[in-house]
């Protein structure tokens, strides 16, 4: 292979480009559309640094799946060549169907299609692209593969992806706590009865990794802000297809129209071909260049929340233990109503509750397990007297409501 | 001041706001603008983490700025609250003029504006705006204040503006011999005679600064993709621009559209209110809106430029001590006709000479001065003959060249 | 002051010596000693990076507090010059009274006199040879300043002791699990009814220095080999000092010889003024030049520990939730009794339990007062339900036990 | 190979043990001696946390090796097993035959035999303990071996123990200018003709690299205060030497006293076995020790330089560019001999002159030789109009005089 082969990432140093099949999935126009897609949305209201993107990000989680898959080959572990270049394709392609804004606008712009099932489309037209190259990848990607440790490392508690995007996060956000040993976290991995396994010695650097994950989701993704304008686009994104819908032409990209002018189902999306032609050229840019041209549109709703969102000017978002109660959320829309003079069915779109839910080890998913010395496996949440890890498993559910900073609430 | 008062930045860490002026004026939308426009340009084709912004850049070079004039305050020089806050504004509002994508497009959308006119017609709207209180920000902008050591900080060989976008561009395109002990060049400066000087003991730390940041301009700045990226990009542009004023319209914002569809002289511009105010509306993100889709545009030389660019599929680039000999150059362009079925005065688009320059230090400017210990100053390139500091004054001319990678150079 | 004014530290960069005093204070040979007694003992036998001294520790701690006071001060909590000497010099000095391997040796050589009685009797003597000057210092210290805050900085669960410490012993170590975010904590400082508080949106962060700090206890300071080398230096030293008491020479330096000649009460060491001369003298080298001797010293209980210690063939340890039952420790010591030839009144030399106990937030001392936005306070541990702190509190005990490594335990 | 296998360091994060031949060699007394060696000398007196050992160092070249030959193998460069754990433990044992103090201490105490002659006597007693499976490991280092690329990995301009040192150093001081890039520069390098070559686009890395390691002659193993150090540290050692060959009995180790009781030729010490025997128990801590005793010597002399190292009241050190001339250098000696009352034939202890040299990429050793893209070899001086490297080549000699700061030179 005589290409480009090493990248310069500014976490890990020079990353090696491990194949030629890889290098061409990375020129593939699919894959440099997530260079436009960046990974913690509008973050960067709050964390000016957090302008880091899918692209880096798979690239990323790429490079920590040749780390983890040179530890466990040294661990005496067989990985063939085949399943070494079809687990780095999965994890580089593991997010192939996000759409602009990643999370922030899924079911948004196209209500019934999730990015996993944008994932698996994209990945099914590649692996015709590629002549069945990818057969091995998507059969990991999906866990269909029989050796399921190869899936556990592209996706579960100890993924590739989460070490990544939360070093990643941390990295450019600026928020230091969230950094991770994750050189000792991938040496102290093993595979045991298929599974992905910690060497017990390991036990306080994922106590300090699930610690740190908890810390970069209230201080980061939970930050009032960041929710207070992920809300707003989402409501913005809302008016203008509403608009758009009922014959008020909003400015908008060509793809960008197709998703405003068009309501497509799960059906549509998966019997027409121009809905994924028209998705794939779909960025962060085309969002926020029609937001800006929105910002003088002469719809109220749509200026207001759009002219707020280019000038950072935020809505106010507060965080509670119990949804607000009806009487008082009523209370604010009417103030909202009054001061903006606005239609009571358009109040939902500055009045905005918002859940936020979170576990640091959510054990309904999978368990991370402990290879304590003698070769018993135990749960990581009791393998150890010394740790906090069964405190780390309870779930944190809070209510967010967002609204004008002009008005203030009934009791403040 | 009660308002939000520290940022957190990837590289310094925490960043205090240091008064309410200048909170103020970054949350003016002049400054939030420059959230939008990238620090270098299409830099991140090639150094995927590139992607900081001018936001994060003036933010950045005003701590330097602080942390400047408190090491200077502790060493015995008088600096008064207005002065410092001048100066901190003057450094915060430093690049404020700047268009879309920096550098590479001044001169290419408004043809004869550059970016310090615009800066200076910005600061003076927003010295009007704010009451005049930018008036000694101004006059240490324009070096009209009689204190020029304060100029010196905003602008110079040894300025805060050059230190941050060094360390900057290091960061975040990982090409970590750009690194400079920013911390120890600050904590060297002096003033004498008006003058910021460097203390003898920083002269290696100085040397270390030059070396790295021509580095910086012949690994980063120069590197051959990023010139390619830049060429087309203003090609794109241009080719945009003559469609438009010949009646052949392209998708634009309304911002783009304005600079697309009317020329624009430095009278037009400065006679007619309404060039700013599009102009203040204009990002990164309306040239890459508009290149996306005139990837898909049915002029075949636009098309090509541009998606040629989404796709990363870039032109060669050749850098050469000489220009490329006439001959060698028709030669090329007819192939390119030959091969792309052009008209030949539409060649210019597609083969693309570009001469670059640079010195690592530059006494045509200014020189930097050493304070010997003995209270002498001296020029740094004759100060010790322990250190290269002479060569690096020396100004290196190249010639490039870039032309599509399908066609060969005659002697390839 | 033109005495040089700035050291350089490879954790904070450049650290800027505040005062006259202070400098005078780090030139006394008092202080100069501190350069010769590592802050981890024999930590470097497993990590061999943890050759960090007192004297960084303590420039690195006041380096601190000068940031924890300006963060004060910036938030109009008054502190006159005086009182910031005095917290400055107070730190500077606290671990002045350390013997040689610091905590390790404590009670092993002066069997009577802890290290902060000698700490108050050196800053006693300081204090006369500065003329008073450390008046306030030793006030503060002792806690009779009435501004208690200023000496919750020297010495409660958020002094800049513990936080120049952990990021110190993580950084020397490589364990970078245990880095704090010690700019965000410093930064959320502030008193309130005369107590350091920490503002509510630090919490997180420190629950982080809580649960890093636990993690370097249960990975650094009770490594199983790094008990064992200390528990094995311990022994040294109390056979060497028994062979000396016991009419047979050890070879040692004139200050290490005067403690091991004689047995110091601490009635002795306050009236006779020699004992603290000589303590004065001792450091590290006395101890390790000893026992490299040793290795060859003819007694073999002594020259066995000796020799194992320098050429790193250190004893097994193990941990325990219980201490090892009375029959087994019988067994093991008959073991070694019969491999090494001792006398059963020796075996303890070779068969050492020790039990290690820790609390990653010990609420008996004193508690983390979280400061709510509507000015309450609240203990951190329930401040918050999304973290875990509550549970940090329990203390942990556990029980070691050491043996040569050639014998094995009944049960492996 | 189930034995320790990780070791963490501070720079690179985790070091793998590559075999089991290297970790025997580890665990050897020879070299768990450079434990106690420190690498910088006395350099820990001007920066504090240069307390960094050969031991360190040579892991960390042993660790920069195995990144080199991964990077060579995967170039299509065959290496053998044996010829990879070869160069493994010939790098690992470069520097095992350094005395205490390193370089500083070498032909004081053993006056005829150098550290090189030191480390191959030692290689071929451990080659004859490990019963010749170091065969190989001495032919690269000797140079022996056919392929002589591998004896360039272990020395010549680019090897891993200048790459270690440099970067080990910058670390430890804390001069950060001396960080260079050697991930970068690893990857860049390639065998062509049996010897080791740079990548054309590797050329700004390898300047970095020499113009960081100037700065850090000049910056840090010239600083005078550590020129001072060092000088005193010999004046002393010769002093005591001095003494003891006198009949005035002087404390030291017995180590320590057999090399101050006798005057050893190279014959000596090749034929006398007992020499190497003391040689290998030698380390810092027996220096230290005994000049913390000869401060409170009787012989003024002794104590003088001894005292006031210990109390870091170190000599005056000037940098000239010629030596100073007879007439000043007698006139600063007489005054010294009436201030100290000395006699005159001791006034050397106290008055040194000393010169230094330094060439930042000395050519008369071997030259960098950069491999073009066609392919041609070219000296790294001529290869690239760029770079200044052609000024780096030049020799700067300098004088040094230290004397006690007490006095002053005559033009002062």
């Amino acid at each position: 292979m005589n290409k480009k082969k090493i990248i310069n990432d500014p976490i890990y140093g020079f990353v090696t480009i491990p194949s030629e099949l890889v290098f061409d999935l990375m020129q593939h126009r699919y894959f440099q559309r997530l260079r436009y897609i960046k990974q913690v949305s509008l973050t960067h209201l709050v964390y000016p640094g957090a302008l880091h993107t899918r692209f880096q990000h798979a690239i990323g989680a790429m490079h920590l799946m040749t780390r983890a898959l040179n530890i466990l080959s040294g661990k005496g572990i067989s990985i063939s060549e085949e399943e070494r270049e079809g687990a780095l394709a999965a994890i580089l392609l593991h997010d192939i169907g996000h759409g602009p804004f990643s999370h922030s606008l899924e079911h948004t712009l196209i209500e019934e299609v999730s990015h996993e099932m944008l994932s698996s489309i994209l990945m099914d037209k590649l692996n015709e692209e590629f002549g069945g190259k990818l057969d091995l990848a998507i059969s990991i990607f999906t866990d269909n593969y029989p050796r399921h440790f190869l899936h556990k490392l592209v996706s579960s508690h100890l993924d590739t992806d989460r070490m990544d995007y939360l070093i990643r996060d941390s990295f450019y956000t600026g928020v230091s706590e969230g950094v991770i040993s994750f050189d000792r976290i991938i040496k102290m991995l093993n595979v045991v009865d298929d599974d992905i396994v910690v060497e017990s010695k390991g036990i306080y650097s994922i106590e300090n990794f699930l610690v740190a994950r908890r810390l970069m989701y209230w201080q980061v993704y939970f930050h009032k802000a960041v929710i207070s304008a992920e809300q707003m686009l989402i409501k913005a994104l809302k008016r203008a297809k509403y608009l758009q819908l009922n014959g008020k032409d909003v400015f908008a990209t060509p793809a960008l129209h197709h998703f405003l002018a068009h309501k497509i189902t799960e059906e549509n999306f998966l019997s027409e071909e121009e809905h994924l032609d028209y998705f794939t050229q779909l960025d962060d840019m085309d969002i926020m260049s029609g937001i800006k041209v929105w910002a003088h549109h002469d719809d109220q709703v749509l200026s207001t929340l759009c002219r707020r969102l280019m000038e950072r000017n935020l809505f106010r978002t507060e965080i509670r233990n119990e949804p607000l109660p009806e009487v008082e959320l009523k209370e604010i829309e009417e103030k909202v109503i009054r001061h903006f003079k606005i239609k009571p069915e358009d109040v939902h779109y500055f009045v905005i509750p918002h859940p936020i839910q979170n576990s640091a080890y959510d054990t309904t998913l999978d368990k991370i397990k402990i290879l304590q010395k003698n070769g018993d496996l135990e749960d990581i949440a009791t393998a150890s007297d010394l740790s906090n890890l069964e405190s780390l498993t309870k779930r944190v559910q809070k209510h967010t409501i967002s609204y004008p900073k002009e008005l203030k609430l009934p009791n403040d």
